[in-house]
Protein backbone atom coordinates (compact mmCIF):
# COMPACT_ATOMS: atom_id res chain seq x y z
CA UNK A 1 0.00 0.00 0.00
CA UNK A 2 1.13 3.63 -0.83
CA UNK A 3 0.57 6.13 1.75
CA UNK A 4 0.79 9.67 1.25
CA UNK A 5 1.77 11.54 4.44
CA UNK A 6 0.82 15.27 4.94
CA UNK A 7 2.09 16.91 7.72
CA UNK A 8 0.76 20.49 9.06
CA UNK A 9 2.84 22.02 11.64
CA UNK A 10 4.45 25.11 12.18
CA UNK A 11 7.02 23.85 14.67
CA UNK A 12 7.46 20.46 13.08
CA UNK A 13 11.18 20.18 13.83
CA UNK A 14 10.67 21.56 17.84
CA UNK A 15 7.69 19.03 17.78
CA UNK A 16 9.02 15.39 20.07
CA UNK A 17 5.69 13.52 19.17
CA UNK A 18 5.98 14.61 15.31
CA UNK A 19 9.58 13.73 15.00
CA UNK A 20 8.97 10.56 17.17
CA UNK A 21 5.90 9.46 14.63
CA UNK A 22 8.47 10.80 11.20
CA UNK A 23 11.31 8.49 12.77
CA UNK A 24 8.81 5.32 12.66
CA UNK A 25 8.06 5.99 9.63
CA UNK A 26 11.58 5.73 8.44
CA UNK A 27 11.61 2.45 8.22
CA UNK A 28 8.47 1.44 6.06
CA UNK A 29 8.52 0.80 2.34
CA UNK A 30 5.74 2.96 0.19
CA UNK A 31 5.78 5.95 2.47
CA UNK A 32 5.66 9.49 1.36
CA UNK A 33 6.11 12.42 3.77
CA UNK A 34 5.55 15.32 3.43
CA UNK A 35 5.79 18.42 5.51
CA UNK A 36 3.68 21.27 4.24
CA UNK A 37 4.85 24.27 6.57
CA UNK A 38 8.54 23.41 5.29
CA UNK A 39 7.68 22.89 2.12
CA UNK A 40 5.12 25.80 1.37
CA UNK A 41 6.27 28.63 4.16
CA UNK A 42 4.51 30.85 2.90
CA UNK A 43 0.99 29.13 1.72
CA UNK A 44 2.53 28.96 -1.79
CA UNK A 45 0.84 25.40 -2.70
CA UNK A 46 1.99 23.66 -5.89
CA UNK A 47 -1.21 22.70 -6.62
CA UNK A 48 0.10 20.18 -9.80
CA UNK A 49 2.33 18.52 -7.38
CA UNK A 50 0.39 18.06 -4.89
CA UNK A 51 -2.20 16.37 -7.37
CA UNK A 52 0.78 14.06 -8.36
CA UNK A 53 1.65 13.21 -5.49
CA UNK A 54 -1.78 12.20 -4.58
CA UNK A 55 -2.37 10.55 -7.82
CA UNK A 56 0.48 7.88 -6.57
CA UNK A 57 -0.99 7.31 -2.83
CA UNK A 58 -3.40 4.55 -1.98
CA UNK A 59 -3.73 6.14 1.18
CA UNK A 60 -3.90 9.53 2.04
CA UNK A 61 -2.92 10.53 5.59
CA UNK A 62 -3.70 14.19 7.13
CA UNK A 63 -1.26 14.57 10.25
CA UNK A 64 -1.58 17.90 12.57
CA UNK A 65 -1.82 18.63 16.42
CA UNK A 66 -4.72 19.99 16.55
CA UNK A 67 -5.22 23.79 16.38
CA UNK A 68 -8.56 25.57 17.76
CA UNK A 69 -9.97 22.17 17.25
CA UNK A 70 -8.80 21.81 13.53
CA UNK A 71 -5.81 21.65 11.84
CA UNK A 72 -3.05 24.00 11.53
CA UNK A 73 -4.08 26.32 8.70
CA UNK A 74 -1.55 24.95 6.10
CA UNK A 75 -3.88 22.09 5.75
CA UNK A 76 -6.72 24.52 4.84
CA UNK A 77 -4.70 26.37 2.45
CA UNK A 78 -3.83 22.73 0.92
CA UNK A 79 -7.77 21.81 0.92
CA UNK A 80 -9.19 24.66 -0.94
CA UNK A 81 -6.72 24.65 -3.47
CA UNK A 82 -5.57 21.20 -4.52
CA UNK A 83 -9.02 20.45 -4.28
CA UNK A 84 -10.46 23.58 -5.41
CA UNK A 85 -13.68 23.16 -8.50
CA UNK A 86 -15.77 25.29 -10.76
CA UNK A 87 -18.90 23.61 -9.31
CA UNK A 88 -19.82 20.45 -7.47
CA UNK A 89 -20.50 18.50 -10.24
CA UNK A 90 -16.77 18.84 -11.08
CA UNK A 91 -15.54 17.33 -7.66
CA UNK A 92 -12.61 14.37 -7.68
CA UNK A 93 -13.37 11.41 -6.71
CA UNK A 94 -10.81 9.36 -4.98
CA UNK A 95 -12.97 6.32 -4.91
CA UNK A 96 -10.54 3.04 -3.41
CA UNK A 97 -8.06 5.02 -1.91
CA UNK A 98 -9.04 6.37 2.22
CA UNK A 99 -8.02 9.00 4.31
CA UNK A 100 -6.21 8.48 7.54
CA UNK A 101 -6.13 11.47 10.31
CA UNK A 102 -3.19 11.35 12.92
CA UNK A 103 -3.98 13.98 15.98
CA UNK A 104 -2.02 14.69 18.36
CA UNK A 105 -3.32 16.72 21.10
CA UNK A 106 -1.94 18.43 24.99
CA UNK A 107 -5.38 17.68 26.64
CA UNK A 108 -6.00 13.57 27.60
CA UNK A 109 -8.67 12.31 25.72
CA UNK A 110 -11.04 12.14 28.17
CA UNK A 111 -11.62 15.70 28.20
CA UNK A 112 -13.57 15.38 24.28
CA UNK A 113 -16.72 14.05 25.98
CA UNK A 114 -20.00 15.54 27.26
CA UNK A 115 -19.30 17.11 30.64
CA UNK A 116 -15.39 17.14 30.07
CA UNK A 117 -13.56 19.91 29.90
CA UNK A 118 -13.84 19.97 26.03
CA UNK A 119 -17.22 19.09 25.90
CA UNK A 120 -17.79 17.77 22.36
CA UNK A 121 -15.99 14.21 21.36
CA UNK A 122 -12.83 14.74 18.70
CA UNK A 123 -15.40 12.74 16.22
CA UNK A 124 -17.25 16.06 15.90
CA UNK A 125 -14.38 18.23 15.81
CA UNK A 126 -12.84 16.10 13.11
CA UNK A 127 -16.22 15.89 11.29
CA UNK A 128 -15.42 18.63 8.79
CA UNK A 129 -12.80 15.84 7.50
CA UNK A 130 -14.98 12.99 7.54
CA UNK A 131 -17.67 14.78 5.14
CA UNK A 132 -15.43 15.48 2.96
CA UNK A 133 -13.68 11.89 2.97
CA UNK A 134 -16.82 11.02 2.02
CA UNK A 135 -17.83 14.03 -0.29
CA UNK A 136 -14.57 12.97 -2.58
CA UNK A 137 -15.60 8.77 -2.02
CA UNK A 138 -12.30 8.33 0.52
CA UNK A 139 -12.71 5.76 2.89
CA UNK A 140 -12.28 7.49 6.02
CA UNK A 141 -10.48 5.65 8.79
CA UNK A 142 -11.08 6.35 12.23
CA UNK A 143 -8.89 8.88 13.35
CA UNK A 144 -5.58 7.68 15.40
CA UNK A 145 -5.29 10.41 18.63
CA UNK A 146 -2.41 10.61 20.06
CA UNK A 147 -2.65 12.63 23.31
CA UNK A 148 -0.53 14.12 25.86
CA UNK A 149 2.90 12.79 24.23
CA UNK A 150 5.05 14.63 26.72
CA UNK A 151 3.90 12.51 29.51
CA UNK A 152 2.92 9.28 27.86
CA UNK A 153 4.82 6.24 28.76
CA UNK A 154 7.56 4.57 27.26
CA UNK A 155 5.54 1.69 26.79
CA UNK A 156 2.40 3.92 25.86
CA UNK A 157 4.61 5.59 22.98
CA UNK A 158 5.85 1.51 21.98
CA UNK A 159 2.21 1.34 21.43
CA UNK A 160 1.13 4.00 19.17
CA UNK A 161 4.54 3.51 17.39
CA UNK A 162 3.33 0.14 16.50
CA UNK A 163 -0.58 1.34 15.63
CA UNK A 164 0.94 4.41 13.66
CA UNK A 165 2.89 1.83 11.15
CA UNK A 166 0.28 -0.44 10.99
CA UNK A 167 -1.68 2.36 9.59
CA UNK A 168 0.60 3.73 7.28
CA UNK A 169 1.08 0.29 6.06
CA UNK A 170 -2.02 -1.69 6.84
CA UNK A 171 -5.68 -1.37 5.44
CA UNK A 172 -8.30 -2.04 8.02
CA UNK A 173 -9.29 -5.50 6.12
CA UNK A 174 -5.72 -6.39 6.20
CA UNK A 175 -5.20 -6.30 10.03
CA UNK A 176 -8.34 -8.34 10.61
CA UNK A 177 -6.55 -11.14 8.10
CA UNK A 178 -3.33 -10.65 9.70
CA UNK A 179 -4.43 -10.23 13.48
CA UNK A 180 -4.73 -14.15 14.22
CA UNK A 181 -1.29 -15.14 12.63
CA UNK A 182 0.13 -12.14 14.68
CA UNK A 183 -1.24 -13.11 18.38
CA UNK A 184 -0.21 -16.51 17.70
CA UNK A 185 3.48 -15.55 17.11
CA UNK A 186 3.60 -12.74 20.27
CA UNK A 187 1.91 -15.45 22.43
CA UNK A 188 5.38 -17.89 21.41
CA UNK A 189 7.57 -14.98 21.59
CA UNK A 190 6.63 -13.81 25.21
CA UNK A 191 6.66 -17.13 26.83
CA UNK A 192 10.62 -17.17 25.87
CA UNK A 193 10.83 -13.08 26.92
CA UNK A 194 8.22 -11.56 29.28
CA UNK A 195 10.12 -8.15 30.05
CA UNK A 196 10.36 -7.28 26.67
CA UNK A 197 9.88 -3.97 26.40
CA UNK A 198 8.62 -3.95 22.48
CA UNK A 199 6.49 -7.40 22.99
CA UNK A 200 4.85 -6.10 25.35
CA UNK A 201 4.04 -2.72 22.73
CA UNK A 202 3.17 -5.11 20.02
CA UNK A 203 0.58 -6.96 22.71
CA UNK A 204 -0.72 -3.22 24.00
CA UNK A 205 -1.32 -2.38 20.71
CA UNK A 206 -3.33 -5.64 19.78
CA UNK A 207 -5.39 -5.43 23.00
CA UNK A 208 -6.27 -1.79 22.09
CA UNK A 209 -7.30 -2.97 18.89
CA UNK A 210 -9.56 -5.69 20.37
CA UNK A 211 -11.05 -3.25 22.54
CA UNK A 212 -11.85 -0.79 19.83
CA UNK A 213 -13.63 -3.82 17.95
CA UNK A 214 -15.67 -4.63 21.47
CA UNK A 215 -16.58 -0.77 21.70
CA UNK A 216 -17.71 -1.22 18.04
CA UNK A 217 -20.29 -3.97 18.63
CA UNK A 218 -21.79 -2.60 21.29
CA UNK A 219 -22.20 0.37 19.76
CA UNK A 220 -23.73 -1.42 16.83
CA UNK A 221 -25.89 -3.04 19.36
CA UNK A 222 -27.14 0.20 20.77
CA UNK A 223 -27.86 1.78 17.40
CA UNK A 224 -30.08 -1.60 16.83
CA UNK A 225 -32.00 -1.03 20.17
CA UNK A 226 -32.73 2.05 19.27
CA UNK A 227 -34.21 2.25 15.82
CA UNK B 1 -22.51 47.50 19.92
CA UNK B 2 -19.36 47.84 18.15
CA UNK B 3 -19.41 45.04 15.62
CA UNK B 4 -16.39 43.65 13.81
CA UNK B 5 -17.04 41.43 10.49
CA UNK B 6 -14.29 39.21 9.54
CA UNK B 7 -15.09 38.52 6.06
CA UNK B 8 -13.16 35.04 4.54
CA UNK B 9 -13.57 34.56 1.16
CA UNK B 10 -11.49 33.97 -1.97
CA UNK B 11 -13.81 35.94 -4.57
CA UNK B 12 -15.55 38.34 -2.38
CA UNK B 13 -16.34 40.55 -5.42
CA UNK B 14 -18.38 38.18 -7.24
CA UNK B 15 -20.23 36.62 -4.60
CA UNK B 16 -23.64 38.00 -4.87
CA UNK B 17 -24.49 36.83 -1.25
CA UNK B 18 -21.68 38.71 0.00
CA UNK B 19 -22.08 41.88 -1.48
CA UNK B 20 -25.80 41.82 -0.57
CA UNK B 21 -24.39 41.20 3.04
CA UNK B 22 -21.98 43.97 2.93
CA UNK B 23 -24.53 46.77 1.10
CA UNK B 24 -26.66 45.46 4.37
CA UNK B 25 -24.02 46.43 6.35
CA UNK B 26 -23.42 49.40 4.93
CA UNK B 27 -25.95 51.71 6.64
CA UNK B 28 -25.41 50.41 10.07
CA UNK B 29 -23.59 52.81 12.60
CA UNK B 30 -20.71 50.61 14.47
CA UNK B 31 -19.88 48.26 12.27
CA UNK B 32 -16.71 47.67 10.92
CA UNK B 33 -16.35 45.30 7.73
CA UNK B 34 -12.75 43.74 7.42
CA UNK B 35 -12.53 41.03 3.65
CA UNK B 36 -9.27 38.91 5.08
CA UNK B 37 -8.59 38.05 1.44
CA UNK B 38 -8.16 41.48 -0.02
CA UNK B 39 -6.56 43.18 2.94
CA UNK B 40 -3.60 39.93 3.35
CA UNK B 41 -3.74 38.12 -0.39
CA UNK B 42 -0.49 36.44 0.92
CA UNK B 43 -2.27 35.48 3.88
CA UNK B 44 0.33 37.90 5.78
CA UNK B 45 -1.79 38.88 8.67
CA UNK B 46 -0.92 41.90 10.78
CA UNK B 47 -1.32 39.99 13.80
CA UNK B 48 -1.16 43.62 16.10
CA UNK B 49 -3.52 45.08 13.87
CA UNK B 50 -6.34 42.15 14.27
CA UNK B 51 -5.78 42.28 17.93
CA UNK B 52 -6.49 46.16 17.95
CA UNK B 53 -9.72 45.82 15.62
CA UNK B 54 -11.01 43.01 18.33
CA UNK B 55 -10.51 44.86 21.32
CA UNK B 56 -12.08 47.49 20.26
CA UNK B 57 -15.36 45.29 19.09
CA UNK B 58 -17.83 44.30 21.46
CA UNK B 59 -19.22 41.59 19.20
CA UNK B 60 -16.81 39.34 15.96
CA UNK B 61 -18.92 38.09 13.39
CA UNK B 62 -16.94 35.12 11.38
CA UNK B 63 -18.82 35.42 7.85
CA UNK B 64 -17.81 33.26 5.19
CA UNK B 65 -19.10 30.27 2.76
CA UNK B 66 -18.34 26.74 3.87
CA UNK B 67 -15.64 25.92 2.05
CA UNK B 68 -14.55 21.53 2.93
CA UNK B 69 -16.92 22.04 5.90
CA UNK B 70 -15.15 24.93 7.07
CA UNK B 71 -14.06 28.43 6.61
CA UNK B 72 -11.75 29.06 3.70
CA UNK B 73 -8.26 29.02 4.78
CA UNK B 74 -7.54 33.41 5.06
CA UNK B 75 -9.88 32.50 8.53
CA UNK B 76 -8.30 29.83 9.27
CA UNK B 77 -4.12 31.59 9.08
CA UNK B 78 -5.79 34.73 11.31
CA UNK B 79 -6.93 32.08 14.22
CA UNK B 80 -3.62 30.37 14.36
CA UNK B 81 -1.69 33.81 14.25
CA UNK B 82 -3.95 36.42 16.16
CA UNK B 83 -4.38 34.13 19.06
CA UNK B 84 -1.45 32.17 19.13
CA UNK B 85 -0.20 31.88 22.12
CA UNK B 86 3.08 30.04 23.96
CA UNK B 87 0.43 27.46 26.15
CA UNK B 88 -2.81 27.04 27.56
CA UNK B 89 -2.05 29.77 30.56
CA UNK B 90 -1.69 32.64 28.47
CA UNK B 91 -4.77 32.38 26.53
CA UNK B 92 -6.48 35.58 25.25
CA UNK B 93 -9.67 35.86 27.10
CA UNK B 94 -12.98 37.40 25.68
CA UNK B 95 -15.73 37.63 28.33
CA UNK B 96 -18.20 40.14 28.00
CA UNK B 97 -17.65 40.06 23.68
CA UNK B 98 -19.49 37.66 21.66
CA UNK B 99 -18.68 35.41 18.84
CA UNK B 100 -21.07 34.99 15.87
CA UNK B 101 -20.87 33.06 12.61
CA UNK B 102 -22.34 33.76 9.01
CA UNK B 103 -22.18 31.07 7.20
CA UNK B 104 -23.25 30.79 3.33
CA UNK B 105 -23.67 27.51 1.66
CA UNK B 106 -24.42 26.60 -1.74
CA UNK B 107 -26.42 23.35 -0.27
CA UNK B 108 -30.25 23.52 1.17
CA UNK B 109 -30.31 23.38 4.88
CA UNK B 110 -32.26 20.15 4.69
CA UNK B 111 -28.96 18.32 3.46
CA UNK B 112 -27.73 18.75 6.77
CA UNK B 113 -29.10 16.38 8.99
CA UNK B 114 -28.63 12.77 9.60
CA UNK B 115 -30.08 10.37 6.68
CA UNK B 116 -29.30 14.04 4.67
CA UNK B 117 -27.41 14.46 1.84
CA UNK B 118 -24.26 16.25 4.14
CA UNK B 119 -25.31 13.55 6.36
CA UNK B 120 -24.41 15.91 9.49
CA UNK B 121 -25.91 18.79 10.97
CA UNK B 122 -24.35 23.08 10.41
CA UNK B 123 -23.90 22.68 13.89
CA UNK B 124 -21.92 19.68 14.08
CA UNK B 125 -19.86 20.98 11.42
CA UNK B 126 -19.31 24.46 13.28
CA UNK B 127 -18.42 22.70 16.72
CA UNK B 128 -14.85 23.97 16.15
CA UNK B 129 -15.68 27.67 16.43
CA UNK B 130 -18.55 26.69 18.84
CA UNK B 131 -15.52 24.97 21.13
CA UNK B 132 -13.21 27.92 20.22
CA UNK B 133 -15.51 30.60 21.58
CA UNK B 134 -15.80 28.23 24.80
CA UNK B 135 -12.31 28.10 25.17
CA UNK B 136 -11.79 31.78 24.67
CA UNK B 137 -15.09 32.69 26.78
CA UNK B 138 -16.48 34.42 23.80
CA UNK B 139 -20.94 33.90 23.86
CA UNK B 140 -21.21 31.78 20.99
CA UNK B 141 -24.32 33.18 19.14
CA UNK B 142 -26.68 30.71 17.24
CA UNK B 143 -24.93 30.27 13.61
CA UNK B 144 -26.67 32.39 10.76
CA UNK B 145 -27.13 30.84 7.93
CA UNK B 146 -27.99 31.97 4.53
CA UNK B 147 -28.55 29.00 1.98
CA UNK B 148 -28.94 28.46 -1.86
CA UNK B 149 -28.51 32.59 -1.81
CA UNK B 150 -28.76 32.68 -5.36
CA UNK B 151 -31.96 30.39 -5.93
CA UNK B 152 -33.97 32.32 -2.83
CA UNK B 153 -36.64 34.66 -3.10
CA UNK B 154 -37.26 38.24 -2.99
CA UNK B 155 -39.18 37.94 0.30
CA UNK B 156 -36.44 35.08 1.63
CA UNK B 157 -33.66 37.73 1.11
CA UNK B 158 -35.36 40.30 2.80
CA UNK B 159 -35.88 38.22 5.58
CA UNK B 160 -32.24 37.50 5.81
CA UNK B 161 -31.46 41.18 5.40
CA UNK B 162 -33.36 42.39 8.27
CA UNK B 163 -31.91 39.57 10.35
CA UNK B 164 -28.15 40.30 9.40
CA UNK B 165 -28.84 43.82 10.55
CA UNK B 166 -30.18 42.21 13.33
CA UNK B 167 -27.54 40.37 14.21
CA UNK B 168 -24.81 42.91 13.58
CA UNK B 169 -26.92 45.69 15.58
CA UNK B 170 -28.43 43.86 18.68
CA UNK B 171 -27.83 41.36 21.36
CA UNK B 172 -30.02 38.18 21.29
CA UNK B 173 -30.98 40.01 24.98
CA UNK B 174 -31.84 43.84 23.17
CA UNK B 175 -33.45 41.28 20.83
CA UNK B 176 -36.02 39.93 22.58
CA UNK B 177 -36.56 43.23 24.65
CA UNK B 178 -37.45 45.01 21.43
CA UNK B 179 -39.68 42.12 19.80
CA UNK B 180 -42.94 42.97 21.79
CA UNK B 181 -42.50 46.50 21.23
CA UNK B 182 -42.14 45.93 17.20
CA UNK B 183 -44.45 43.30 16.46
CA UNK B 184 -47.21 45.42 17.96
CA UNK B 185 -45.70 48.58 15.77
CA UNK B 186 -45.39 46.02 12.69
CA UNK B 187 -49.12 44.54 12.93
CA UNK B 188 -50.52 48.62 12.96
CA UNK B 189 -47.80 48.67 9.58
CA UNK B 190 -49.25 45.68 7.83
CA UNK B 191 -53.06 46.98 8.01
CA UNK B 192 -52.49 50.57 6.32
CA UNK B 193 -50.13 48.76 3.88
CA UNK B 194 -50.79 44.51 3.78
CA UNK B 195 -48.79 44.51 0.02
CA UNK B 196 -45.51 45.60 1.10
CA UNK B 197 -42.76 43.38 0.92
CA UNK B 198 -40.20 44.97 3.68
CA UNK B 199 -43.27 44.69 6.00
CA UNK B 200 -43.73 40.80 5.03
CA UNK B 201 -39.55 40.51 5.62
CA UNK B 202 -39.48 42.02 8.56
CA UNK B 203 -42.75 39.92 9.84
CA UNK B 204 -41.26 36.93 8.08
CA UNK B 205 -37.97 37.35 9.80
CA UNK B 206 -39.92 37.65 13.28
CA UNK B 207 -42.26 34.94 12.82
CA UNK B 208 -38.51 32.88 12.06
CA UNK B 209 -37.21 33.73 15.36
CA UNK B 210 -40.34 32.69 17.39
CA UNK B 211 -39.88 29.40 15.21
CA UNK B 212 -36.42 28.95 16.63
CA UNK B 213 -37.18 29.50 19.89
CA UNK B 214 -40.46 27.13 19.90
CA UNK B 215 -37.83 24.70 18.57
CA UNK B 216 -35.54 25.46 21.47
CA UNK B 217 -38.47 24.45 24.14
CA UNK B 218 -39.09 21.42 22.47
CA UNK B 219 -35.76 19.99 21.88
CA UNK B 220 -35.11 21.09 25.65
CA UNK B 221 -38.20 19.08 26.64
CA UNK B 222 -37.16 16.32 24.69
CA UNK B 223 -33.75 16.13 26.59
CA UNK B 224 -35.28 16.47 30.05
CA UNK B 225 -36.92 13.43 29.12
CA UNK B 226 -33.99 11.58 27.91
CA UNK B 227 -32.12 12.39 31.18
Amino acid sequence: MRTLVLVAHPNFESSSSQNFLRAGAQTLGEVRYRILDQIYPDFRIDVNEERRQLDWADQLIFQFPLYWYSAPASLKVWQDQVWQTADETHLPNYAGKTLGLVVTTGVAKKAFQAGGAEAFTLSEFLRPFEATARKLQFTYRPPFILDQFQYASESQKMTWLIQYQQLLTMTDTDFGAQQDWLVQRLRQLQVKSPDDTLLAGILGAIQMNQDDLADLQSALAMMKGDL
